[in-house]
C-alpha cells in the first residue's frame, strides 16, 4: 500500500567527474539538450548534482583553486528532466509548479566553500575592494555550518537549489543572445565610471569552450552548432535559472514557465546557506546535494498567471512560493546604505550602489570584532543576512539595508555604550586561503587596507 | 515610587496648521535650527507628530489634493530634541542610540492614506506607468488597517517613524549641498535612458519656498541664510533621515551619528505601514501620530562604531536594530525581477531595474484577482511586503525579489491548477479616487492600459 | 467620509474608587447586572476597566496590601455590554465573536504589580512552598516592562484581558453553584493528601460580602436575592470569564456562547503580561488598561460550532483564535516536571503535580543566577513563558515543561561547561516587598528555605 | 583536512528484526546494560534506531496488529552509548550535553503510523471514549506527511526522539520501582472515580516477559536478575527518558544527569511529528530514523545546575533547549477546557481533566468538518497542536487549551457568521483500519456515538 519511496532519478557519483556521470550533466541552456529522465506528476522523486564547479575547488588550504578556476565550465546541472501528466507532456504556455519537499547535502560529503574570485576571472560585488582569490571551507554538523577559516560564527543553513529553470525555447534563446550581446557590445559606453572600475564581465556570451550539452556528444556537428547558441546559466533569467532566492528551501514551490514540450526543467548549484545578494559571487556555502522534488502542470498557466513585460510573451518571470520552514531568530542588526558611493559622489535611486555602501558598513563594523574585512565579506555571503531595498523613491537617494541575525555570533556584537576602546578584541584571523593579485586595476581607495 | 509617566515633549493640536503649533515644526535640514525641547538620557518622553504633509492629504474622494501638494513644503518634522546625560550633551563625535518604547497614531485621528503622485508633480517608483495622481483611505481597527478604496485586504500595521535623523553639521551640510547639486546639473548626461523617462526630480535642492526652520522666524534675515542652505528632507542621508526602514517599529534602536552639540534630532513622517521600497513615493499609510522614546549617548562611539565611507569622517550612516514583535506571517508568494526593463533592453546589474520590474510583475498578477493595476500599485507601497535583492553578482541581471503575505487578503491568490480561466474574478474596483494626467509624456508602452 | 474613532463605551476614571465609576461595574456573574451600553456589531468600541482589585495594590514598597486584600470584592470588571446586529440583540445559542483590534495600560497608569498571595488569603500554585505575601512592581517602557524588585530581566509584553465572558443564564448559574458546591461539601475527602496540604479555598462559592452588581443598588431586595446566586468570577467556565489565556491579544478573535439577551459580554483583569498558568495567582503584571473591541454575532453558532461536554445544552466552552502579532523569541530554555511530587510520592498521569515540578525546577535553576525564589516565582508568573503539557499518556507520569525564552535575561542563563562553581552570581535581591506568614502549616519540606 | 562525515556508531537493518541487529537493542532501563558503542565528546556521531514496535505495525489497512501487540516489548532503544572526553568518561554527577545535529526517517522508510490502542491493551488519553484499536498510515513527501486515513490535512513534521535518556544507577531505579510498586499496589484507592474508569494500566512493573537487554543473553542468570529489576519504558524519568517533548528537534540540545560511568544514554521512539501530549497514547507519527548528536559533559554539572526535587539528590528532571527551527505558523484556533468532567463533575484544579475537556472539545469541533472523531483523535495525536496550561490556580477550575493550526487543513476550519447550517461539508470518512472493542467497560456516555 505504502507510496514506493522518492525514485532516484538523477544519481551523482562523487568519485567520477562531472563528464563522467551516469546521466550525463550540463552547463548551458539549450531548448535541445536531450532530458535524461521523465517524471509523473504527483511523483516524488530525487535528483542528486554535483556542486556547481563539479569538484574544481578542494576542501584544502589553498585559493589558487578558486584563482585559477576555470568558469567556461560552470554551473553543472543535472537534467534535464521531462515532465507529462495524464494528458501527456507539459507544453509551452503551460506553468511548470515544482515543489521542493526536502533536499540536503550529499551524505558523505558534508562541507562547502565560499569563495572570493579573483578580479581577473570573475571578481564579485566588491571586487574592486577585495580583488584577491580567497576561499572558506565550512562543515556541518546536521543543520548547522562552522568553518576553520571563520571562527566563532555558526549558523544552521536555509539550504536552497541556487538553480532551478526549464529549458528555453529557440526563439526565447534568440532574444537572450542579442540583449545580453548588445550589452557586451556597447554597455561599456552605456556604464557609469563607477562600473567601469568594477572589470568585471558585462555578460557571458555562448561559447564552445567548456560547453557541455548533456547528450550531446562533444564535438559533433549538432554540438557545435548547439554550443553557439547555447546561454550560458550564470544570470537568472525568464526561465528561472540562477536566481539565488536564498529562502527556496523545504517546502517551497516554483512556478516555472514552459518553453519547449515536456518543461524539461534542471537544477544544480546547491547552497547550504546564502545571504541576500550573494555578494561574492561564488558567495553561498557551495556543495554537492539532493533534492526531493514534486511537479504539478498548471495548464496555460502561463497565459493565465504570468503578464509578458516586454516586446514579447516570452518576457516573463516565473513566481515562487517559500516554504514554512526557517530559522527563528529574533534579533537582528541592520546596516544601512545610500546611493552615494565611496567617493563620495552621488548617484540617483541606484539601489545597486546602496547596497554595496550597506555591505561596506556592514564589513567595517564587523571587522571591529576581530575579524579582517576578507573574513566578513565572506561571511556575509553566506550567512541567512537578509538584503531588503527599503527605500527607492526618495531622490536622490536609494536607501537599501543588510540585517545580520545576532545569534550566529559567539560575541555579542551590538553597539554599547560603555565598552573600551575596540581594537580587535579577539583576533579572528587565522591563516585564510589567499593568493596574491596580480592584475594592474587599482583597488579602491578608502578601503584599500581592508584586506589586510 | 513609580517614574512618571512618559513626558510629552512635543505635542501637537490637530486643529492647528503646522506652522502654528505651540512648538515649531521644521522642515529641513540645519545645524541652526534652535531645539524645542532637551531630554535626559534613560528618561522615556513622548514625542507626537503630524502627518508628513502637515494635514493637507484629505480623507475624501477626490486626488486634487494629492495633484496639486504643494511638495515644497514636507515633511513636516517634530524637534529639533537636544540630548544630555551626566556628562552634558551629546557632542560631536558620539553616537545617539534612540529606542523606540511605543508609537501609534494619534488618538482621534485613526486613520491614513496612500497616494500616487503625478508625474509632474514628484511622481513615484513607476511613475511612466501610473502618471496620474491616484489615493487609498485607510481606516484603522487597532492594529489592523483596511481602505473603502482597495477592499478584500486587511492588514495589521507594521508602524514605523518614516523619518528620524540628527542635525547635520555645516560641514556635512555643504557636503550634501555639493555633491546633489552636481547631479542636478551634471544628472542627466550621466543618466541612462529609461531614467530620464522617469523625468522625477534628480535631486530637491534648498529652496526659501516653503521653508520652516522651527523657532527661526520666517523671513528674518537668518532665515533668508539658513533657508538657503537647509537640506531637504527627501532623501536618507549620513544623520539616518528619511530612511523608510519598515521594521523600526517598536522596540527597536537607532544608533544615530551626532553632528552637533546636543545632537538634535528630529522626527516625523510616521507610517502606519509600509511595504519596502514604498514604491508609490507617498506609498506608506501616511498619519499623524506619536512616539515613546529612550535615548542614551555612546561617547565616542562614532570612532568606535562607524567607518567613514567616502572622503571625510563624515560620510557614514546610522545602525539599527530591530524589535522583536513584528506580524507573523507563514506564507509569501514571491515576484521576481531582472535587470531587463519593460522594452526588452538589457541593463547590468541594476537592482533598480530588477526590482522595477519585480513590482511590475506583481501589480500585473494579482489585477488579475478583481483589482485595478492602480490598486495594487498603492497596496505594494504600503502592505508589510518585503523587497529583496536576492542576486546581486551574476552579470548581467541582477534578480530582485519581493514577497507578498498571502493571509493579508481575503481570498487565495496562489496559482492554481485547476482554476477555470480568469478574468477578473471579483471585481475590487471602486471609485478609487483619482485625477487625470495633463502632461505630455508618454506613458510606458506595454502597460499603458494599466490603469483602467 | 471617516468612520468615527472608536466610541468609548466604557469610561474610567482612576481618581475615583471602583463603586464611584460613573458606569458602575461589578464583580460578580449573573444574568440580571443589567448592561450599562450597547454596541452595535461591526463597530470598534472602547472599554475602559480597573485594575481586577480596583486600586487595592499601592506602587510602593510594602506587601501588606497584598496580604491583607479584601478577596471578596474581585474581580472588578466593565460592563456588561448587550450586543445587536441588524436583526435585534444576540439571542441564546448564538455565538458572539469578539475581536480585540487594540488594547493597552490606560494611559498615565503605565505601570503594574505581580504577588505572591499569603497562604490564608488566597494562596497560589506554589502557597505550600512560599506562603508569604510578596509583591513586585513593573514598570512600562512602551512596550517594555522592567521591574526594581527583579533587576536584570526586561521583556516585551503580550497584553491580554484575563477575563472576558457573557453572563451566564439562571440554569447555568444553578449548574455553576452546584457543582462548586459539591466540591466545597464533600472536596476534602476525595482530595489527594498534596492538594489538602495546600489549603487553599477548595471554591468561592456566591456571597454577599463585598459583592458589586452595577446598576442594582446594594442593599436591596432584587440585590439581596442576586448576590445570593451571583457566581464569584475566580474560575474559568463555560461563559469564557477568568480564562488566563496569555496569547490573548492584539488581532485575537473570541467566540463565546450566548447564554442570555443581548450577550451582555462583560471584561476585566488586564494583564500586561502573563507566564502560561498565571502560577503565583495574583501572577500576571495586573494593571488598568483599555481595549477597543469589534463583534460579530454567529446567528445559531452554539449549536453549530459548540458541543456540549456534560448533561445540559450549556456545558460548553468558548472557542479563541489567537492574533498574529506576539514577540519572537527564538531561544528557549525548558524544564521538566513528571507527576512524582516533592515527597518523592508517584502520581498517576496528573499533569498539575507535574507540572508543579517543572515551575519547581525552574525557579531553583534560575536561583542559581543571583536571584532569590520567590522572585523567580513571582518572575514565571508574569513573563512569556510557555506551560506545556508535553506528554499526558505514558502511565504513570505525565510529562509537563516550562519554557522560558532566554533573551528576557541581561545574562546568559544556559549551562555551560566551564562554568566556575556557581554562587550567585551577581546579587539580584534587593530589598522584595514581603510580609511575615503568621499561619501554621508546614511549609513544604525539602524546600524549605528556598524563600529566604 | 575535512572532519570525517558523522560517523556510524549504530546502525539498523530494517530487514532483520529488532533482537537480530548488529548492536543489540533493548527495551528496559538497567545500569548494567553494556554499552555498544564509545563516543568522543565534540564528535558527530549517527544512531539509527527501529520505531517503537520494532516493525510490528505493518503499511496495511487493518488494525489487528495495534489491537493485539505484545505491549511487553517497548520500546525498541538503540544504545547504550558511552561518553567519554579527554578526561575519561562521563561520571556520576556529571551533566550529558546532546545536541541533535540532524534526523529524520531511515531513507527507504519515509512512512509512519499513529493508533489507538484498545481499552484492553494501553488504552489512551480518552480510552473511555475511544475503546477500539485503530490505525492511520503516514507518507512523507519530504518534510510533509499526509495520510490516506485522514485526508485533507498535510502538514510539516517538527521531527524530534520521543525516548532520549541515560542509564540509571541501581539506586535509582529502586526508587523507581518502589515508588511505581506503590502505586500499583495502593494507587486504586487513591484514585478519583474517573480515573478508575479509565482501567488502564497504573504502573508498567519490571517483567522478564519481551525483556530484551542488549548484549545480557536472554534466559541467562544475570538476565533473569536484571529483568526483574529493569524498569519499563513507558514512562518519563529522572534519566529523561520517554518525554516525548514535540519541539526537540534539530538544533536542540538536551542536558541530562549522568548516574552511571559512561553515562551510557539510549535513544529510540522517533516521531515524524507529535502534538503536545500525544493523547492517543501511540499518538505521534512513529517511524524507523537516524539521529546525528554530539556530546559534551558539564562535570559536576548536577550538583551545579539540578536540584533535588525529593528525598535524595537522584530527583532531579533534564533540562532542554529547543533549536532555531521550527514551522512557522501564523494562525491557530485554540480550544479551552475547565476542569469539570464530561458528566459535570467539578475537579479541583486539575490540569488532566482540563486538557481532556480541551481536547474533548477539539474533537467535537473538528468533527463538523466531515471529519468521524476517531480520525479527528488521531490528528489531534500526530499533529503539531500546543497543549498549554492557561491557568492553574484559579480554583477550582484549571484552564487548558489545545492550539491548533490552521494552515494544516486544506479548508477554512474557523467558524463563520454566514455559514449554512453544518452537516459534514466534505466526507473526509474513508475506510479508516479499526478493530471492535470486545471488552465490556462502559463507554463514557454523552460522548458514547462518537467513533461512529
Amino acid at each position: 500500500m505504502a507510496p514506493s519511496k522518492p525514485k532516484l532519478v538523477v544519481p551523482i557519483d562523487l568519485k567520477k567527474k562531472p563528464w563522467e556521470q551516469k546521466l550525463p550533466l550540463h552547463n548551458r541552456w539549450h531548448p535541445e539538450i536531450p532530458p535524461v529522465a521523465t517524471v509523473k506528476t504527483g511523483q516524488v522523486f530525487r535528483m542528486e548534482m554535483v556542486d556547481w564547479t563539479g569538484g574544481a575547488i578542494k576542501d584544502d588550504n589553498s585559493a589558487s583553486d578558486v584563482k585559477y578556476l576555470d568558469l567556461s565550465t560552470v554551473h553543472y546541472l543535472s537534467g534535464p528532466i521531462r515532465v507529462v501528466d495524464e494528458d501527456g507532456p507539459a507544453k509551452p504556455g503551460d506553468l511548470l509548479a515544482v515543489e521542493i519537499c526536502n533536499l540536503g547535502p550529499l551524505p558523505g560529503d558534508e562541507w562547502g566553500f565560499t569563495a572570493i574570485f579573483d578580479r581577473e576571472n570573475g571578481g564579485g560585488f566588491l571586487t574592486d575592494h577585495f580583488p584577491c582569490a580567497t576561499k572558506a571551507i565550512w562543515y556541518f554538523e546536521g543543520i548547522y555550518a562552522y568553518s576553520p577559516h571563520i571562527p566563532g560564527v555558526r549558523f544552521p543553513g536555509l539550504t536552497h537549489p541556487g538553480i532551478i529553470g526549464t529549458a528555453p525555447s529557440m526563439e526565447l534563446l534568440k532574444i537572450w543572445n542579442e540583449r545580453e550581446g548588445e550589452l557586451e557590445e556597447n554597455g561599456l559606453k552605456s556604464l557609469k565610471l563607477c562600473e567601469v572600475l568594477h572589470s568585471r564581465p558585462l555578460a557571458n556570451l555562448p561559447s564552445t569552450k567548456g560547453c557541455l550539452l548533456g547528450k550531446i556528444e562533444e564535438g559533433s556537428r549538432e554540438w557545435e552548432k548547439m554550443a553557439n547558441e547555447a546561454a550560458r546559466t550564470i544570470p537568472g533569467r525568464e526561465n528561472g535559472g540562477n536566481c539565488d532566492i536564498k529562502n527556496l528551501s523545504r517546502g517551497s514551490k516554483i512556478y516555472l514557465p514552459v518553453f519547449v514540450e515536456g518543461a524539461n526543467f534542471s537544477t544544480g548549484d546547491m547552497h547550504f546557506s546564502q545571504g541576500d545578494g550573494e555578494v561574492s559571487f561564488c558567495g553561498a556555502i557551495e556543495m554537492s546535494g539532493f533534492l526531493e522534488l514534486k511537479c504539478e502542470i498548471i495548464r496555460g498557466g502561463m497565459k493565465e498567471y504570468l503578464t509578458p513585460m516586454g516586446p514579447t510573451p516570452l518576457h516573463v518571470n516565473p513566481i515562487f512560493e517559500i516554504g514554512p520552514v526557517e530559522p527563528r531568530f529574533s534579533e537582528w542588526l541592520v546596516f544601512e546604505g545610500i546611493s552615494v558611493d565611496e567617493s563620495g559622489r552621488q548617484h540617483y535611486l541606484d539601489a545597486s550602489v546602496a547596497y554595496k555602501r550597506a555591505v561596506l558598513n556592514a564589513i567595517d563594523y564587523l571587522s571591529k570584532f576581530g575579524y579582517s574585512k576578507e573574513q566578513v565579506y565572506l561571511l556575509l555571503s553566506c550567512c541567512p543576512c537578509e538584503g531588503r531595498i527599503s527605500g527607492i523613491v526618495d531622490a536622490p537617494n536609494a536607501v537599501a539595508t543588510l540585517a545580520i541575525p545576532t545569534a550566529i555570533f559567539d560575541q555579542d556584537i551590538r553597539p554599547k555604550a560603555n565598552n573600551l576602546p575596540i581594537g580587535p578584541r579577539v583576533v579572528r584571523n587565522p591563516d585564510i586561503p589567499r593568493c596574491t593579485y596580480d592584475g594592474n586595476l587599482p583597488i579602491t581607495k578608502n578601503l584599500s587596507a581592508t584586506g589586510s
